[in-house]
């Protein structure tokens, strides 16, 4: 998918389920990952849109479901869908103080594909997630324009970029360089094969916690900067989930809840100042916007069948995160603390 | 269903809805309730028992959500039943210090009835609802035996008593006498005639603060004793709702959310003191205890038909708390209070 | 405070508790309240902002809680304020399509007040609150813009209006038209004189289903129009509730759940399409964003004496959706209905 | 505290945080922990009780909150935390079959020790958690009685017993003989020391996830049985954790969800068979259950300062699952199966 070596590029395999094709969100058959990086003197920030299916999402909403493991964070959308159980749009990441505009701005193109939003039916539920790029980005500058969120949308593939892009631009993580990462797993059960993808906008943790599969890496860097040593987590973390598997709003939502599993094994405690949200969703439960039927079909996972999903969302969790590090290059941050990549560290 | 009058039989019309057959909770196909009456010097409380359907309940266990409307309470179950969205056992109402009876004998009855719990497959969850009848009954007595837990549940019938009986035997509800109640709606669809049926255990409400469709009858009522007037609310409401509509745990919530409609319209202001749960499931949807395939299909409701759900709730609850309180006598209470029955006021 | 007929003026008094002198919610010591109207051929839409004390709030945070009653709305802010119990900046209402714009300008605002936003210390939850105006005002034309968020905030005062003003300019409510509305109560305790004040954005519910004090007036009104006959619920309602009580998080929440109860008594049944949020906070404990002390005193509410505060918020609730019903002016919608002012049919 | 063997015996030191003297709950000043233990050969059960102090704890409620990381599980009293947030008994921990007659004899033993219950006061909310022992107890034999509720909380002391004792004397624990563990942290503040305390009773994992400070122990233990290998986990773990810092309920709350991260490092994915439980308390804020003021002084922990207890709860979580597993002594399941100690694997 990209040059960039990756976390088993090192000889790292995290778990014990098998990978997707890609080892990627993208593995799961209609979600598509766009990004717009803006990288200048000044601006080291960006966008990243991820698309559930390649229809109207509008029209045809994916069963969804939020776990906020802290909310010490902005995201905008979340109680929608824990209420109605889908999502209607594009999901965008970007920085903290840019969802106001990234919301407008999908509102924006939600309004443009949709010609009765607000007009012969109701309104539109945006889902903006969000980390604060503010150690490396001038945040106060809001640089994240219109044209931005709807490049982001527009460019999204199936094959797209980790590190230091998109959203990613401007992150830390376990004080080195963070940014986007992502990993999928094969579920295979007797109906067939499954796939669980998860992507990361990786922006948290402090750098003596960080783990590599159980080594502590972090403690073994020796330290850069005394700023860096006393610094404290004011990150966040996002965590997208994709799945083809038949699931409900209720089974979405305990599948979201293993996603502290993965991180909990980067090393992070989840610390006070971190808003680590995940948002997950099936392409394969949908429910149309509009029906003359009071009554639909779905097929649910039976419940004794859970574990398999867990278990792929704790393994793709993690290695989501250290993707993330270990392609993300260093960068200088506001400070003039060098972010070091975690691929300098890496045998 | 039986001889007493109702709040229909006072010309009392609650809602637009058309009521099922038996305006009852069992007017959902497969529903039984069955009621223990301990009556006498002392013993002023009783057990109820509302069975989700016919079958084995552990082995096809209904799907199920609760709501905590206000959590001063001590039902037990509602943890898992929110976890897996299912239920696995009759729901037994009785009163509060009894509960630890109550789910020690159900576990009983399950174990009796199950020769796998706890041996070749993991254990059960039993649901027990309360409130605290200790203003009529010796509630530190703990009169409720294993016994009565039993024979409340295998007594279960399609008809059975409204009023001071079962576990409303020593409940008061708005200064008044309270006890069970029931009521039903029709949910008439394009698919086909639907039911939702509400019984409600009450034991709630300020005598100043009675509502009767609208009419504030608490007030008219001349007061009978200073004592009451002062009395501060420390009861509870327990309302379940059965419905043969196919619908997901997601949406089972949202309907339970909808009871507190009910019971503002009654004159409740949802008090610090009061413990009011909610717990809902449908009959139509199903997950067996063992399965020999991960994936199972089922039929949900379109979110955009919630509203004839939900309006059914309101009304059904509503006059399930006036059944209840027009159904049940008089009774004298620990302090020699005279808890007066509503239809003495009521012409 | 104004010069319109409040419900008050036509000799309904909505329960027993005395208001505070404004019967506003700015009789909360501290609390203002401030409105853009927008009102031409096209644009009938509007801004309310209101805001917790006079200091700077980013700096010198109120304690904080929200309540879903049923989150079919698009409001931010909540997950941090559930997460951190504090709101940090003024709480923006307006339409639905206009909330990204709105937090994009509150994060200007906030900005320009606090320079380390962003720069030396975190970043900033704005809390926007929506609903959806479209039936009145051309939503999609997405007039609200930067000026009217910063104007609502710099103009809020002590007296402000009700009715068809603010973000309430193109609401509609129970198939009339709908707005602003306001009132207070008076929470007598031994320590002292307490003040419970909500302010209400109300665009929810059916016609026929309008209750004012138990009266069914929504089925007295002939029908002015076949199509709102038949209309559908798709609207929302933000309850806004102020208090000087000493409360946590815990117990502000507790309030806000309390909320529902006066809406019921208005009519609604919570309909599936109704975003009904509910944000409460008391001015009394506050909590500094700079400390040096990892030790903070404060005061809270015994909860024996939490039913005080129940009542209040019960009638505050119910006599704001009544004021903003009787002091809006008929307006006619996009399809040409005549949404008229309850106060035409009130004597 | 004892004379077993426990992790750090065997060099591995979890985390940077100081332990308490005892490294064990009870270093939080006041609590008490008693244990009663039945081992022959078909009983293989027990109870343990946590004690927040040493007054009656009915009268002088504790500030508590719960956190359901998975909710397959049965305790009791979690719903009414939720609400008032104290605890108002002794914790009892048990057998899941057995919780009724816990329920039953907590209130027997609450109602001798306090006489206004259920007569001139309301009743009371006992709490009891489980986990299911049935892999190695007849659980079915509901071996608990009333006796060994008192005798547990009667005995409970500062020094008390680890491993397979209590509630432990039958657990499982990652295919190992799992039982009961604690550690604790001390908290270093400017205003002086605090201590987070952890007491978990362990009945969850694969073997083959089992990581002991990172190392993946449970893949290089040569697995002894083939029923093992293919064991499902149809566990849990009950997370007791006690603080002398003020703190809120919502506090409390954040506090409880960092024993994920703790569970996680040990080698959890927290699997859905697995009920997990978390339930933290401060014996620093208290509520009295009779007063004539409205209003009580407290302090509350500063949220700027809540990283240190957040560190501590992972740290004291991770020690405690790892001193239950290597302080039980092996026992032969009921299929035959040894279920080993992990002390023979560790040097």
């Amino acid at each position: 998918m990209q040059s960039r070596r990756r976390i088993r590029d090192y000889g790292i395999k995290i778990g014990e389920l098998k990978t997707g094709v890609r080892n990627a969100i993208t593995d799961v058959q209609g979600v598509k990952v766009g990004h717009v990086t803006l990288l200048d003197e000044a601006k080291k920030t960006g966008v990243t849109a991820v698309l559930p299916h390649e229809g109207n999402i509008f029209k045809e909403k994916v069963f969804a479901a939020s776990h906020v493991i802290n909310g010490f964070g902005k995201s905008t959308g979340l109680v929608q869908i824990e209420e109605l159980g889908t999502l209607e749009t594009p999901i965008i990441l970007t920085n903290t103080l840019s969802v106001g505009m990234a919301f407008d701005s999908l509102v924006d193109y939600m309004l443009e594909t949709n010609e009765d939003i607000g007009d012969t039916t109701g309104t539109v539920n945006p889902v903006i997630c969000e980390c604060n790029d503010g150690r490396i980005n001038d945040i106060r500058g809001k640089h994240i324009k219109k044209e931005h969120i709807f490049k982001a949308i527009l460019s999204a593939d199936v094959d797209f970029e980790e590190g230091a892009v998109g959203a990613g631009t401007g992150m830390c993580c376990y004080g080195l360089k963070g940014g986007i990462g992502t990993s999928s797993r094969d579920i295979e059960l007797d109906n067939g094969n499954f796939t669980v993808g998860v992507l990361a906008l990786t922006n948290f943790g402090e750098k003596k916690d960080l783990l590599v599969d159980g080594e502590p890496i972090g403690r073994e860097i020796i330290c850069m900067d005394q700023a860096l040593i006393n610094e404290e987590d004011r990150g966040s973390v996002i965590i997208i989930i994709a799945t083809d598997l038949p699931m409900t709003h209720r089974q979405l939502k305990r599948m979201c809840k293993r996603a502290v599993v993965g991180l909990s094994r980067t090393g992070s405690y989840i610390s006070n100042g971190s808003g680590d949200v995940v948002l997950g969703f099936t392409t394969k439960n949908r429910m149309n916007h509009y029906t003359n039927d009071p009554l639909m079909p779905l097929d649910m996972l039976h419940e004794n069948y859970m574990d398999y999903v867990f278990r792929g969302v704790k393994e793709a969790t993690e290695e989501s995160v250290l993707n993330a590090l270990v392609t993300s290059d260093a960068m200088v941050d506001r400070k003039g603390i060098q972010r070091e990549s975690l691929s300098q560290y890496m045998k």
